[in-house]
């Protein structure tokens, strides 16, 4: 009786349209429309959810391309990797994402094996090359209505610009402003950002007074190419505004290459605060996916870098480091602030219960470790208590997979589905309201919090 | 299947009377038994459950009577801005609270609408002037046998004195003794709170002796009172004895106006580990409700207040600090200690081991955020293995909303026997058994652990 | 149709062989074959899962047998009490194994209660004194294929070494190497174990280099009496290389009875990092079970000692303690690193993500407080999408109540069939992959994990 009640909730939701409100798919692809490479390159390496169960299993990363240069990979042979261990990934979502890729996309529905890797591949690469596969084809065939993209402020989102002003292409691909990199005064990376950042927005960012000019300035910029929202990722979330004479002093000390650490999380978190007072002013969404420990297998990061599959969530918490920028912004009319945990401790205990009291404050869909069936219920079972459906954010897929997005989404709405047809036959919701809210939460919902 | 299982057992307590062992209601209401103000002052102002959530979703607190006069609000437009935003609580435990509150109490089936709203408006406050709506009417068809409330230790009892004596009520409403502010020095509250204390016991508070002794005094008062339970809240429940003269030096000082916030802790830990002695002394029920931090919004606070929405869970930890209290008391006879928590990682945690070991720990049941047929059942989940069923608390209702209290203990003995029905079908439990325990849960269990 | 494809899937594994890589069962007990003593003495007094939820009903535990010399033991008391307070149990995993053990392995299947209580100890008195109730007979009808112990170090290993020459026992009886108490200095415990250890292999103990060597003399006799694993039990597992100069000088300042908090800890953490590093020499598994605190009530401790019920969970923690020696060996081709907790949160936060992507690192099963139908389900939700199945350690019974061995693997076995079943109905897995894994987890991967 679930089932049947689930079914009707999913056929309902199961074609409309694509709101991905937050990815890290690149615009050039879009804007080229050059076919895909070979499977390995579209599906394995650049994918740390794969390579990093396959590393898992012994699988090192450069036999999997990662830190390979293009030219001297072995798509062949990285395939074959993936094939032989299909097994690791069964009950996981890849394992889901990826068959309805081959199925549903590329039609085709082999199971990988290592006897079957090379038919799969062989078939993979024909399909490529056919137009239909193109990026733009599949972007309309995916059915997809708005794609948003995650970008540095000195950016000049030329593709963004260019996809805009493009005839032929009528999808909207809007940029994601993300100012991560200028919020760590005393790392290598500081200075060259500070200096790209000037460049792109021709105000010197050699004082705090300066970066806040070129970061607002760039902020208009990302909006006038269409961007709605902004992003930002932190391990913890303080938020605490520092007098702008204290601002400046660490700023100028950064920059003569002086600065302790306890005045690089006090700098770091008046960014933070910045930022939700910038987005009052300019009505841009504020995304925080906080806690996330980074590149924590020295050795791996040393040889292959970042986003290499040893990122690990944190213990998380926003009710205390958050509370300054609350007590300032909370509940500013217009100000959406969206809150991303990987630590599930937090749904319901303090996201539901943030997006149940302020009106900015919106409960983010479960992310990256949690993006999962399994999780997903867990999240709606935790957060619909104190802050029902419609305080939170509606599915991102956070994917840079792009034949993986009508998977992701596919599987949020099965899920969803189920989960309020649960309601439905225990008596907490009729089918009429189940029937609503479904198609909520993958329309209206996802464009007023992202306000697309 | 189980479904069925669920419906018998179910049935077998669906009509049991009420114990309802904590919450807030006034006694006053029924001693006076006056009807019921208007349908926004008996459901909305007063309940944070609703206003937090309509707050959430941008209707100003003082839109809703918050903080604004009685002969001031306009109780037909607070209703309408409740029935406009009913899709908010849609799978929210209010929306089920509120409609079996319509329904089983008032007789009315239509769903809440900006259509419908006057509608329903005019029923209900028709309904409220009807002798049959009155307190003491109520309290009767909900089946409540017994009915705690929660008061200050220098409160004069005197409705629940005038109740007892009251050959017309039959009704059982007890006090339950909470002492929290006087565990705050060095806050403004707590020298009135010292006097107002001493006024109503005879003794000098200016001493920690007086104190102790004068609190002591009040809980016979409470006991002699019918009161079975005392409760405390607390951000993090510390219990460690401090000396007599060390208590006595921080007692001293803060009556000067001079106290650290590190001797304000130990002052305020000492205390709890006194109301535990104090509870072995008199068989005082000691309830334990930790772990939020109130008030959390500045601005919400200093305009409309307490209890207005923005009290938050904090992490929860019960088996560290409260090691020296259950050293000290956690083996004594009749000692009861009932542990809540707004932090569910708790339940399996800590709070079941250590129902599980120490025979006056109960786990208590959930709590605020998680009063909800998801939470419970997590709760039931997390807690049977390591403490059974018979170191549970049995539901409290904590409700300030008197109408609310059989639609809340109904949803608790679904959920209950839901859980139930699922031991059985998967033979964790005979049928037999599960009819005993749901029995249990309601009847004996409550009685057993707050001693009604 | 969820319960038809979870009876399939079970069936498929009831009948196979028992694999115990971790327990408590003491090896003599299968060299010497004896009788079991009393019910009492073989179900109640020893098994602390038993005696504290009766001493949290109020049996004190001298009235169990705890702590009371064996001739001074009432074992038809003990019996009694037990029975009478069966209620207790309901809904408790120690129910469906003891209903288990009596109905599976003795045939009898009257209910515990007061009136029955004589009549059960009556007949399971009579069967302990027939042969086919020993203990070499009940491992064969077990279908036990290895048992592994917990050792000392300094264990001369006599009934392991007697076993495997023993041409009538066919099992495999392997130990396991527990080096805890060496990890203590400062303790009063710790300069007796370092002597103890010095007798066992003949190596002077006297320095952190002494100390070291003995170890790697043992875990080379370990191995050779067919261990294939160590574990390690410690409240928070940091792991630190320490210069050997400075592990000499905190050996030495210990032995003198000079050393400091800090110093103990630094040296514990050494110590943590160097059975790593040692496992990566011998290939000897690591298992890490962390997060307890032990003792927690003093009273109860001083009178009746260790494993008397009131160990108590902590909050976890493995991805930040653990980075060193992850640096260190987290890639290390034959390391195997299994990680167990007791507290839930980390399942999906911490030890999923650590075992998909560390080829090292697998996600031991729940344990202790967590190993019931549902909690282990829960860990298979968490676990699983990060992890999968082949990543994780297969199950564990981690008992000394030999008896109740067949029922925990017959448990765990259903909770998995269940679990597989659900994602099968739900199209996350075919039927035939469904089946491979639960052959999977209860014969090739515990094979492979603990290398048996």
């Amino acid at each position: 009786m679930t089932r049947n009640v689930a079914r009707r909730l999913y056929d309902e939701v199961a074609a409309a349209p694509i709101l991905s409100p937050h990815g890290h798919v690149d615009a050039r692809v879009l804007l080229d429309d050059a076919p895909f490479p070979d499977p390995a390159t579209l599906f394995i390496t650049p994918d740390h959810y794969v390579t990093r169960l396959l590393h898992a299993h012994g699988v090192p990363l450069d036999e999997l391309g990662v830190g390979v240069p293009p030219e001297d990979r072995d798509g062949r042979a990285i395939w074959r990797h993936f094939c032989r261990h299909w097994d690791a990934f069964l009950g996981t979502p890849v394992r889901f994402w990826f068959e309805s890729e081959l199925s549903d996309v590329f039609g085709l529905d082999e199971q990988p094996s290592e006897a079957s890797a090379d038919r799969i591949y062989d078939q993979l690469e024909a399909r490529l090359a056919e137009p239909e596969f193109r990026p733009r084809a599949l972007f309309d065939r995916f059915g997809i209505e708005v794609l948003a993209t995650t970008d540095d402020p000195a950016d000049d989102l030329a593709a963004h610009l260019a996809l805009r002003e493009d005839p032929t292409f009528h999808g909207r691909v809007v940029p994601t402003f993300r100012a991560d990199r200028y919020m760590t005064p005393g790392t290598a990376a500081w200075a060259p950002a500070l200096t790209a950042l000037a460049e792109a927005s021709g105000i010197d960012t050699g004082s705090y007074a300066g970066l806040i000019e070129a970061l607002r300035s760039r902020r208009a910029f990302f909006r006038a190419a269409g961007g709605t929202a902004t992003d930002t990722g932190v391990l913890t979330p303080e938020a605490t505004p520092l007098p702008d004479t204290e601002a400046e002093r660490i700023h100028l000390a950064a920059l003569a290459g002086e600065v302790s650490t306890a005045d690089a999380s006090a700098y770091r978190a008046n960014l933070l605060y910045r930022f939700a007072e910038m987005s009052v002013d300019d009505g841009l969404v504020m995304q925080l996916h906080a806690g996330v420990h980074r590149n924590t297998h020295r050795p791996t990061f040393d040889r292959f870098g970042p986003d290499t599959g040893h990122d690990l969530p944190a213990v998380g918490g926003y009710t205390l480091p958050l509370a300054p920028l609350l007590a300032g912004f909370g509940t500013a009319p217009g100000f959406h602030l969206v809150l991303f945990t990987v630590d599930e401790t937090l749904f319901s205990r303090e996201i539901a219960p943030l997006a149940g009291f302020y009106p900015s404050v919106f409960a983010g869909a479960p992310w990256w470790f949690l993006d999962s069936p399994a999780a997903i219920t867990r999240y709606r079972a935790a957060v619909t208590d104190s802050a029902g459906f419609a305080k939170t954010s509606g599915f991102i897929d956070d994917t840079r997979a792009f034949c993986s997005i009508p998977a992701r989404h596919d599987m949020s709405r099965r899920v969803d589905a189920a989960y309020l047809a649960s309601l439905v036959v225990t008596h907490q919701l009729s089918e009429d309201d189940a029937l609503g809210i479904a198609r909520r939460l993958v329309d209206e919902q996802p464009r007023h919090v992202f306000k697309l």
